[in-house]
Order: structure tokens, then C-alpha cells, then sequence
């Protein structure tokens, strides 16, 4: 029997949520192996860091990392796993119409999973990076 | 000649974001000698964790994180500071209709400051703490 | 019962470990109400940065902090406690024959513990801040 | 006129400092392309976490993390860069007689320079990671 999660299955659990529905989270792919997310989020107004400056606020970017963060656990955990701590280094400002994240399991153990998440522009120019602790007990 | 930054000056700033403005961040309270802003966001149904629970998503709580944390520091520099990089411990499940976040530098120099935010329901109840990094350079 | 565990339990406990005894770390005090632990480190040859500069090498003080975030989560757990990760920010350069370091748990629950650190010198002035996760459950 | 740094320059400014060569870092590689460098520390005495474990206390990781990170600025900057930052992450208990950290710029800019670290043992198996943020500013 093959549990590995598909696509469509992390594209429903993220659907479930107000927030990640509004901010309009969309899952590119997975990599169940490596344990790798690739997501995107496209600019609406109401992300905007200053009117019509096409700006990403850095809030939605934190946001996006959380997100894809938690969702390249649940690869390996196959359910939802909350965060317990994630950090955001902002590298550039972000002026795209959609961002990138591609979130990459580092260790995933019987407490805790580690994981990097690079944000970039649809051209692959790195803009933010994260990093995130995320519970990985049964609940 | 007294350049303190008022409740009303602050709050000024945040609408001009529209990512600050939809989150509806309103500005209590702000302490120049010490520089601290108190800063409160009320839900709002875009930002549940899940469709009815009241819970707060965790992407909401930490650009709280960032949007105080930043304007902390303003206070001291005057004008917008851009974030070089934060990090967001969630504590506790936010079930609360109204997040209130208290951000309190404790060093600012030439180059950077560094904030430390915590984030409480209406009640005192501590639920995530932040703690930031943001660029004072003259622009 | 009593069970709170007193500075010489402490002592005791940091002098089991080789490189804490080499760091030369004193316990001061102790609050098991308030989950706080006060240490000294004094400075010694191998812990400058530049030699005879009397400034403090940043890694030292990074583990310092790690230890004294640790042992505020050990008055809660009563034994040993892994780090999971600690972020740690230099606010100055540390010229100082003594480093002070407070810890103070703000959230202890069955997975994790979460401490912020003070770091100053034997004046009060502040130096640098860490935070730290620590593991809690039980081994 | 080429200004890149060699292993020999590396090497000659980490053993300036009394904590770096106290802690006997090695510098095995250095990549001016891509800004990377490559770092080897032998266990001592003064590290175990226990008496005779073999097993790295987390202190001289993190000083590691810091360090290479650290230099992997400084072949941009051409000179000694103050730490504003990091993390660690520690990922599994570290009992191996060296640890190699490979530390690689993610961006570096005219305020700060961003840098993740991968700490390994010598057959490459993963112990911990770091991510700090360097200030870039000419002193």
C-alpha cells in the first residue's frame, strides 16, 4: 500500500483553511523521496506593502513559509503538524506577481521536523528564506 | 523641538499598507523613552486557522510580529525600517477574538535594531513570541 | 515533597559536562517559581576574540546562552533537557572580564520549553539576547 | 589583480583569534564563486558533552556555525565581518571525532550578508544547521 500524499491531497488539506485559502496558496508539487513541497502564492491587493507598488508585504511572505514549511512535514507525518518556531530572512524586496516556495525536509525525527524553505520569484531569483521547527507528535 | 512619533503619526503609517490596513493593525499605545509600540488586531474570518474554530492561523500572528516589531524601531529612527529578519515561537493555540502585540527594542544602533515582541490575547494570556531584526541605515 | 532544585543542584549538574567545567560556568541563582536561572562565566585566554583584547569570542557566548536557556527548562523537568535550536543576536561588542546570563522559560509544555536569555556584563548593561527551544519530553 | 581569498589567508585570519584556534578550526576549502567555505573541527577534551561520551557539546557547534558562516562573508567582504545573528539547529546528537561545516552565502548585500551552514560528521551525515546574518557595513 502506497500512503505517499499526492498534489490534489495537500492542495484539500490547504483548501481547509480560511487564511491559506484566501492568500491563495496553490501546490506545484511534491516530492515524497526528498520530502520537498514546491508552492505558489499570487499577489492580490490586499498584500501589497504600499498601494500599487506590485510589493510584496513581508508579512504574506512569512506566511508563505510557514505554510510551505508545515506542508513538507506532513509528507512524512501524513497529517497536520503545527509549528513550534520558523525564522524569515528577507533577501530582496519582492516586487512579483507570484512567489515561489520550495520547502525541503532537513530531518524529520520523533519530536520535531526541521525544514528549509527558499522563496523566489517565478524567474528562480532568490527573495526570502525560512527555516521552521514543526511538532511532529502524535496528537 | 520634540520629534516623538504619536499614536496618531503611527497609526497614519500603517494605513498607508494595504497588507497592515486589511489586517486592520490599530496602534494602542507608544513609549518613545522606552520605545515601545502596543499594537492589537482584531479576526477576521480570512485569517482562521480552520472554517469556525476562532483559532488564529499562525501566517497572521507572526506579521503582527513583523509589522510591530518594525514600528518599534521607527520610533527611534523616524521613518519606515526595512526587516532583515524575524523569528516567530508560537506558545500556545490562539483562540481569541483580538490579538494584542507589544514590541519593545533592546538595542538600536547604526546598523540595525533588534525587537522583541509578545503577543497575548485580550486577557495578558501569553500565546507567540517574536523577536527581529530590522535595517536603520539611512535610506 | 519538595523537589525545587537549588543552586548547588544545578552547580552539580553543569559540572558533570566537560565543556561547561572548562567554560568555567557558575550557577547564581535559581527561581523555581518563576523558572529563572542566573550564571556567570568568567573569561579566560582561549574565549577572546582577538588576543589580549579582553573581548569576548561570539561563540562562547553563544553557548553560554544555550546552557543557561537549558537549565531554566531543567527547574521544570528536573533533569536534562536537549536543545532543539536557540537563536542568539550580539547588541555589542563584549568587553567585559565577566558575563552575566539570565534565563527566563516563557512556555513550558509537554513537547517543548521556550527560554529567552539575557546576556550582560557585571554592570547590567545588555550585550546580547538568545532565545531557545528546548525538548521536554520525557526521555 | 585577483583578491580572492585562499585557504592559506582563511586559515591565517582564523588562527588570529585565541577562541578559533583554541577550538582548533581547520579551513579545508574555499569557493570565491560561490562564496562557500569548508570547515573541520577535532573533537578535544574540553567538548565532550559528558566525560568520555565522545559526543560534541552544542556550544562548540554553535561557535562553529558562527564562525564559518562567518568567513564565508568575509570572501566577499575581504575583511572581518561582526556576527548581528544566527541559529542553530540541532538535528542529532553530534559523536563523531570531527565535524566538517560547510557554510555557503545566500546573499550578500551592502548592509548584511545572509549565510546557511550544514555541520556534518566526516562520512557526511547531517548533525545540525545554522543560518546567521553578517554586517557587511565597511568599519
Amino acid at each position: 500500500m502506497n500512503d505517499d500524499l499526492t498534489v490534489s491531497d495537500i492542495q484539500a488539506m490547504l483548501d481547509q483553511s480560511p487564511f491559506i485559502r484566501f492568500a491563495g496558496v496553490e501546490c506545484l508539487s511534491v516530492d515524497n523521496v526528498n520530502l520537498q513541497v514546491v508552492m505558489k502564492q499570487v499577489m492580490r491587493p490586499e498584500m501589497e506593502r504600499t498601494p500599487g507598488s506590485g510589493q510584496w508585504h513581508g508579512g504574506p511572505i512569512a506566511a508563505l513559509i510557514d505554510t510551505a514549511g508545515d506542508f513538507a512535514v506532513v509528507l512524512s507525518v501524513k497529517s497536520g503538524v503545527p509549528t513550534i518556531n520558523f525564522r524569515t530572512d528577507y533577501l530582496k524586496p519582492a516586487f512579483t506577481p507570484a512567489l515561489i516556495a520550495t520547502a525541503t525536509v532537513r530531518r524529520v525525527g520523533k519530536t520535531v521536523g526541521v525544514v528549509d524553505v527558499d522563496v523566489t520569484d517565478d524567474t528562480g531569483q532568490l527573495l526570502a528564506v525560512g527555516r521552521g521547527t514543526y511538532s511532529t507528535k502524535a496528537g
